[in-house]
């Protein structure tokens, strides 16, 4: 059967296999000091336009967000995040096994809005009893959204300037990164994000990697953050696999390229649905659809397409989600379409 | 410059690679449920001799370490280990980071011994203010341990029934177990390790993969593991990088033969150093060698061939680290030997 | 200036301080081990006609909550409360600090419904991604509520009712139990408490103590309790503080007079603001009485008398609350009731 | 029975049930921020000579110790102790619960020696590997120790100035600091604790009050330390209950008078005991005294006379504690040296 289930059902983009091939009998130094991290460093910093950010690879995206969350808060500190937020649901738990409470705010369409974040914090200060509360100590936002919506410059620039007046850093989860920058609709960047943020992720999982997330720090890393990465049992040994894999994503914009596909085959994709008169659950610019079905229609295309349960709508109807990838072929969407046509007959 | 620094200076083994490429775009679901970990968790219980064990994949030691042992501890439980132990020494507080204490058992070349843990255990429950202190909840061993060395059947065995006495579980680090099992001088193997501990890890990352640990726990898991193991940020979305490494691994004897090729070279190596009339730190019979060096012979030695610093002897002497792995190869060996004929000179 | 501005700002209940004073020089032993800790035990195990019940001292609502929750919890789990609870307000994270989540119920005057919260916990279960998520361990609820509200017999059966299908603890916070006993308006009882819930505290600070609050734990209290106690710094090595002010508290139904004076002077307040016309936040059956004031009123009644900030309504207006307890003297009711008319004037 | 158990075996002085008496009904706010905390604060103070010291009331020893070293230490350090240090053996493991290691320097009567703390220090910055340990972060002594010995004023100014070359902050556990200042042989004062530590508390619980304990930070307190400690679940509501204990023992040098009442009763105690020809574990000038008693002689006195099991010094012999304190009475003493007089005949 073939699957839109999500962007991590194939290995790795060819290009990074092969690499690891060519690289594998090299003997290099352990724990992400070698050429290849240091490589791949130089070209991200010059990607995100910032050649005085601290990078570091991680393996995945829970254990990102977990690490760099604990890393950036004060032991009295929470993490503001929309309800919706992936930390906030989806995670086990991750962040308050760190100590951490998740502080929520509204999701719309899994964006937080700057006027919410800015009266969420004019009233925790306001408020008489906020020392016996769980101070807000950061930002978290992920661009795409669970839900594969993005912010525009205009809506980070002024979740940047909130936490610019209260002096929180802002952490962006990019764990879909590519897609959202490769997306048709939008006028954000990596210097962008460079500029407006103080922690973001640079997603390899779910955009051609085998695993692996690049973790920017624009301005400065927290002190000895490879010790905070041990700690939490993240460093691997042989940092080359990580290393590897984004000196090829960034090189020949790579990583851009192959996302910028991920966008066609969702493109098409939503055409598709569109044209059939499918209902969707909200309007996604990139590479993660969600269309409401009727369950037993649900029931029927899950016996010869995968794809993802998303949440209950009502009793008769669920959200699903449609995820494309590097990997997407226009030969499986165009399968995906005949098989619309099919059962609408 | 060629390296026996350590035993994860080079990638994968090619068989490792040549998998990966060839399932590389079959359409697998996520979090380890495909079809190559449950292919490797079938043929890592055959290898134990133990259907009913429940397999599990980690990416690194420290990560599988803090995690097993936080599953495996009540929250007013401590984990005993050797005061040599990696989870005591060079785990960044990795252990300690979950909430458990690491309680200290003196170290022989880096084993316990189980006349002392049993004295240990006796003597905590004796004392009258046990209530104020730490329980000893598990026993932590590694093997081969830090230093090399090997617990014999016996020494196993032993420790086993102490635990058993006390109710509390054995958990043996495998980082490198490969080489302990493939040791010429051992009577321990795999099914012997099933029967004995409650939980143990075979090594990926250090014995031909390029990441990866596999968790057996020959009676029964900890309930809701794979949570436990997401709520620590260790769960691999892409499962399928470990499940077809330790396929890989677990196929016509490969994660043996390739330990056992580590073995010879380290024989090699090691009748290489006494031949010269070097001093052994201890006796090893694995793939690490330590060898006591006048720090000016270890400074010249340094400029043609890295090996690891393993700690100070006293103002003029060091120990230092000569690993082999499953990639060493003879003409490495000739090589340092003829080096260090060289250098005698 | 005198002051309803919370129940615990008079020291304790005479009776106490002349039990300490009389009990001064006894040679007790330490850390709850002594005869008038024996004896607490025994009074409320009376009162609660549950003979098998283990009890434990502690001294402070915010320690309580925080040491037997997490107690509770298995490490994966989460506590379901109100979005309105103590917990998961005005405790400074200090559940998220023992690596526990906090799970939302939408608060109805402070108090969940056991129709949502069946529904959570069927929806939970229902959802594929839920071995992803924070897994609901058990239920918090707090009687009187951080509204003053009460749940009736009939409402804690339920709750009760579902906890048992889900196999989940019930813990009730009774840092103002006393009043919530003695309400006009109420059929729950120790007793009944004894049999619905796994665990709850019956709360001294608030209800004439100095500090403390006795945890009762009906059918067993979790292994080695005393250990973790003292793991979260919580065990008083002069636990005859604690013993002696409960002991006192449950002889000659202390506990239960004072709490009933509490009441009435609470239902004369209450009379005396409805008479002349003030508007309650919700109707509050306990000791705490919530009443929305025009800001410039707050702001001249605050010149006379205090009382507490509780939420901002609107711009202009402010919920505030005006608490009474075992110490509030008739007199003072009527000196406020005076006030209230001299403003009005 | 008359006991020498401990220092915690009666409740408070006398000075304090009558100040809480008299203060009882007055109204006051909650959390420490009452008029009786800050005169308590203003009054410790000025004995310390550190008019700008921030000043904190906690209720007890071990949760003093979690709270302070959690706030001090970043989450990659760990803090150092003697191995006999009461935060390594009789915590529970209150400290690593908190995420942080206690690292262990060789305990001489109790006490850390700068030497070793230094060469610890220099090791630890040498080892090419420190990036993977836990860096140490705080030095912990206690004063008086475990065994109720001293430091000097040279010890502890040296110990501070390996602290200030290495830049971490030196906390002083004084859970029994009273007697340790109140000594015959010690030149260490107050103001000396307040000009070489970082951080100290002056024990209340087993000087002389109910309970509490007064942080002092010389220098200046980790932000929102208030909420640290809340949570941590050790705010108490009425505040007031410390900080009127705390005013008392510092009105009119109680603290000092009733210590020094402890001092010579431990005097005449451990001359009786010399004269007697008993053997002494230590020489201890503080009001614990270790004797070393045959096992035999052990059980006979403990038919007559409470005291402490200390530890097991062979099969025959066991390490006994006898403290005095401020509530010791000459008479108790004289009772007891009869008695052994009488055990001797």
């Amino acid at each position: 059967m073939f699957s839109f289930e999500s962007d991590y059902t194939e290995g790795a983009h060819p290009l990074i296999l092969k690499r690891l091939a060519e690289t594998n009998l090299e003997q290099l130094s352990g724990y992400g000091s070698d050429t290849y991290c240091e490589s791949a460093k130089a070209k991200i910093k010059s990607a995100c336009e910032c050649p005085d950010a601290d990078i570091f690879f991680l393996t995945g995206g829970t254990q990102t967000n977990a690490i760099v969350i604990d890393a950036l808060l004060n032991s009295y500190e929470g993490v503001i995040s929309a309800k919706s937020g992936h930390i906030n649901v989806h995670e086990a738990g991750a962040i308050e096994h760190t100590g951490h409470k998740v502080l929520e705010l509204p999701s719309h369409d899994g964006k937080i809005s700057a006027y919410e974040l800015s009266d969420y914090l004019k009233n925790f200060y306001e408020d008489e009893n906020h020392s016996h509360m769980v101070f807000p100590g950061m930002v978290y936002i992920s661009h795409p959204t669970e839900y594969g919506t993005l912010y525009t410059k205009e809506e980070l620039t002024a979740i940047s300037e909130v936490c610019h007046i209260y002096k929180i850093p802002l952490y962006l989860d990019g764990a879909r990164l590519g897609y959202g920058l490769m997306s048709s609709s939008t006028d954000v960047t990596l210097p962008l994000l460079a500029k407006l943020c103080d922690a973001f992720y640079i997603g390899g999982t779910k955009v051609g990697a085998l695993c692996g997330e690049a973790v920017v720090f624009p301005h400065k890393a927290p002190t000895h953050f490879m010790t905070i990465v041990k700690q939490h049992g993240a460093l691997l040994a042989k940092g080359r696999l990580l290393g590897i894999q984004f000196d090829t994503l960034f090189t020949d914009n790579l990583y851009f390229t192959i996302s910028r596909h991920a966008i066609k085959m969702a493109e098409l994709l939503k055409e598709g649905f569109q044209k059939r008169g499918y209902t969707f659950y909200l309007d996604s610019p990139t590479n993660q659809q969600f269309i409401v079905l009727e369950n037993r229609e649900m029931e029927r295309l899950k016996e010869k397409v995968a794809f993802s349960f998303w949440e209950k709508v009502d009793e008769t109807h669920t959200v699903v989600r449609f995820a494309t990838s590097w990997a997407t072929t226009e030969e499986n969407v165009q399968k995906l379409m005949d098989l619309l046509e099919e059962l609408s007959e």
